[in-house]
């Protein structure tokens, strides 16, 4: 799954260059992954390809939007609006994903008011009166890990179900709710991992793709 | 590997509360997985438990930062010092890691000369004379996806061989590089998928700790 949004970012790119036609193979050179693992993820998808041509790039696109469920609209909140927040107001893939952010909250009085990438930023302590101006389905949480349960508390109190966690903790939620954990460190630990095989003599591994 | 920087929060929290010991079980409950998962991701560090208490803290950090490879200090040059990269900038956990940022570079002559988080900003311009004097191991990538290769390419001309890559494409770069691709929007595409599937029905999908 982790993988859609690369084949998209790749297709899309194909598609404004006028390409028609992409394999498997294509897409797995460009991802440097194996073949075998892009003709899985295609097949997930549940789209057939031609045995000649591979798979139309149009119908590819909209399959993988259908498949991650990307064919719907869907709008977030974000809880934070500092350098990590300010990265996520300021991605333009989610354009792509059919996914906005529609409201900000954040504590910091220094932030309160102003706008972020055309956003203008709310009180946290006014969500209760705001949010469902907005109702939006996701809760993105970017605060420090100190404040991370709180806000999820807030936010499950006032309906959302699914949470999206920048925060460096594992959140304690009610059942039926859904946490999303980013841990960009985890990223680091696999690089640093690699290079510890690397120089500790275990030849080629190559690029990973995630 | 994902895992690791995860229980690596966790077990540093449990050391500065004072806390001896720690089973599988009391991690696997924290970060809702399987129990069985936690084991496995333990046996893999080399170090074996206490039948009855679990593991000592202490020494689980210790087993974990050495699998890692973060038991010897790396350093890192960052290029790119917008949103995302001054985030990356401020994130404390590096520190537990023993990673450390060095130099960062930009091309905005906005951001040229300024300081971020005590790091002062240099001109990728300069990048050929100024590197060697941090002589970082791993390049920081942060650059929009359509700098992003000539900004490898230049890291891998000036002897970088390690890659952490937050731009949206994927770099091509000779045999020996190693590349870590960061996909932020893959968070997202696994919490989109939840979604439909909780939406559909699907039940209880839980929470997902990466």
């Amino acid at each position: 799954m982790r993988r859609m949004p690369t084949y998209l970012h790749r297709l899309l790119r194909m598609q404004a260059g006028g390409e028609q036609w992409v394999s498997c193979a294509d897409l797995a050179a460009y991802m440097n992954i194996p073949h075998i693992l892009v003709r899985k993820d295609v097949a997930m998808t549940g789209l057939r390809g031609n045995r000649r041509y591979g798979f139309r790039v149009n119908e590819l696109i909209e399959a993988i939007l259908r498949f991650v469920g990307w064919d719907r609209p869907s709008t977030a909140t974000l809880i934070g609006a500092g350098s990590l927040g300010t990265a996520l107001l300021g991605f333009a893939d989610f354009e792509t994903y059919r996914f906005s952010i529609t409201s900000v909250f954040d504590a910091d009085p220094e932030k309160i008011g102003r706008e972020v990438h055309g956003f203008r930023i709310y009180d946290i302590a006014e969500i209760r009166k705001r949010l469902h101006q907005f109702s939006p389905k996701i809760g993105i949480i970017c605060v420090p890990a100190v404040g991370a349960q709180l806000i999820a508390d807030i936010l499950v109190s006032l309906g959302i179900r699914y949470i999206w966690n920048f925060a460096n903790v594992c959140l304690q939620v009610p059942p039926g709710v859904i946490v999303q954990r980013e841990v960009i460190a985890g990223g680091l630990a696999v690089l640093s991992a690699k290079i510890k095989q690397s120089e500790a003599g275990g030849g080629n591994v190559g690029q990973e793709s995630e």
